[in-house]
């Protein structure tokens, strides 16, 4: 088994991962209900994974880690808890479904929305971003990189923007975080919605949001927090403010120790790795007749998500997908991976797209056989 | 180290529910992501999940299944997604705050709420209820048993009255659920909303709604689904309706698992075990000088959360449990437990009091040991 839909969820975690949690299941208490070792030591730990997070995306405030169960709850929680009727928020065609959902919820509530195109290469026509701003823009909120494409979003560049119009910016690592390193400092990104078990190779069920300090966001859930029960509302204080409820400690666990690999191996050198298998599967596969890539090409030196999409000829997404599936134990995905916009960008909304995404778990002998099925299947 | 807090979380998991959260993690796809192997498998997996959970619940509609992180986001995925300005909702003091504040939240937005008292007993005071519901009543939510006192709440009567005045009856089951067999049929309830970690011995993370069929309730999340991307909202149908992201599919796997163990143990012979501890520590703890037990006395042949709250004369509760973890490594919660209006019915606002609670894995012995420690302590 060949395993390429890494932008679903890595398969393969680092053992580390999978002790820590097997570990949390043995001992773990519940973080902040109780003054005993046990759950201390939970405290301890839910602690120290917000400050590795913390450390993680340059964020250096510890209190501002808000874990979630996922991205989209992440981002649900931001773009919920943060606008107002009448405020304007500015996005772009390549988000994925957890951005864009939300925003067409908030449009129901009195929020208007302006959504950036792309180019031909279904990079984000940033040109056109000064000029959608309005005297009601909060925010810009994008994604880091395509989850169809792969294409990096230049958020140092979008950054500046919202820094020079004192908007906020808030970027979805979903694709990213563990395959690109992330400064939200360099990059001025004021709030950062993460997921743990795609890049950061953590367990599902984990995920979070990063918010620098003075920026107030209104909770999408409340209930118990061990801490000011007598208070009618969640306490005001984050990170209780946005986390109600037992956290996910068993999981966290696993995100914690999956940092920790991370950090010892470096995102530098997963990333150098991941391109490397990227770049050796689109120069093979290039070659082969009536494929069809999207976005930008991967070149060496040039960042990029390590995901690629294409179709052959006018083949369905879904037939190809099956048949590597079937025939060669080869798992991509099909269809629209939840960016219906970007799909209308590229003009594939019927025929969907095949997506193979790395993980630093896969080898260059995995990447020339998935090549060499394309090609086998191309001449039919 | 004995562990008697049981309530917050089950410290202790069975050996299968470990297990399999680190085969999920060995080698599960993301549910409902692709069409190939391992993500057909974790779908699969998800769906047993959700027929066993059905089954446990005798709710007998695996659709109605959605699962959520914890209890918590359950109760605030129903009752912010239930309710509109100008309903009215009845609830009783015995509730947790994962019930109360949401409820407050929908208090602004022009819901309106009827809070029902207990008696001495600390029992709801069941003879309030009909004489509460008004025209515009929807729903009577209350929890099956207290977090605090353990008193069980008769939902069989309470569902009675929900259906002969077409009420929804929806019963938090966070602290019963594993430890009391629960049939939504025969008690008539309409939506149960559980937390896999505490009582079903599943992991931390993990959770639902079970939901009669044609009830609808507004997403609290909305974002990828896997299907129907290109709606601009949640598909309509449970449960990808009220489920946005990606599964907590890990957590998941280990909640099939714990409950596969239950029903082996069954929950009968649990809550026999339990109660038998339950009444061994009462039995022998009530003896004590100036010890002051909350709620209805455990008595042979009557249901009651394994769950004990108490005080010493006038000790304060964080200190008596203090002193039982630093000098006996006897892990019990002191203060609010977050449920203020039961500590207001108590009057023990500023006291607290000390919860013991008990679980499958607790043992004889361990409870003799918290006796004579209490008895120690009581004697100064």
């Amino acid at each position: 088994m060949i395993y390429l839909d890494n932008s679903a969820t890595t398969l393969k975690k680092p053992d580390c991962v999978k002790e820590a949690v097997w570990n949390a299941m043995e001992q773990m208490g519940n973080s902040g209900r109780g003054g005993y070792q046990t759950a201390l030591s939970a405290s301890r730990m839910i602690y120290q994974a917000r400050m590795a997070v913390s450390e993680f995306f340059d964020l250096n405030h510890p209190s501002g880690v808000v874990f979630t169960s996922n991205a989209t709850e992440a981002l649900n929680t931001v773009i919920q808890g943060l606008f107002s009727k009448g405020d304007h928020v500015i996005t772009t065609v390549l988000e994925h479904n957890s951005v864009l959902r939300p925003l067409y919820m908030e449009q129901e509530r009195g929020v208007e929305l302006s959504i950036i195109g792309a180019d031909e290469q279904a990079d984000v026509l940033y040109e056109k971003l000064e000029s959608a701003i309005k005297c009601n823009t909060k925010a810009v909120i994008c994604t880091h990189g395509s989850n169809v494409t792969g294409n990096l979003v230049d958020i140092k560049r979008i950054g500046a923007v919202c820094r020079a119009h004192q908007l906020l910016f808030i970027v979805d690592a979903s694709q990213s975080a563990g395959c690109i390193p992330i400064s939200m400092k360099e990059n001025q990104i004021d709030i950062l919605c993460f997921t743990g078990h795609k890049g950061l190779m953590g367990p599902q069920g984990t995920g979070g949001i990063c918010i620098r300090p003075q920026i107030s966001i209104r909770p999408l859930k409340s209930g118990g927090t061990g801490v000011l029960s007598f208070l009618k509302e969640q306490p005001q204080e984050l990170p209780e403010h946005l986390e109600a409820g037992t956290l996910n400690g068993h999981g966290i666990a696993g995100l914690l120790a999956a940092i920790g690999w991370l950090n010892r191996t470096t995102v530098e050198v997963v990333q150098k790795k991941e391109e490397k298998l990227l770049r050796l599967f689109y120069e093979n596969a290039k070659e082969i007749s009536k494929i069809h890539f999207y976005g930008r090409p991967p070149e060496e030196g040039v960042p990029h998500l390590p995901v690629l999409a294409l179709n052959l000829g006018n083949l369905d997404s879904a037939y190809v997908s099956d048949i590597l599936a079937e025939e060669y134990e080869i798992y991509t995905r099909a269809g629209a991976h939840c960016a219906p916009l970007m799909h209308q960008a590229l003009k594939t909304e019927k025929q969907g797209c095949v997506r193979f995404s790395f993980s630093w778990f896969n080898t260059e002998e995995e990447i020339k056989t998935a090549v060499n099925a394309l090609k086998e299947l191309s001449r039919g």
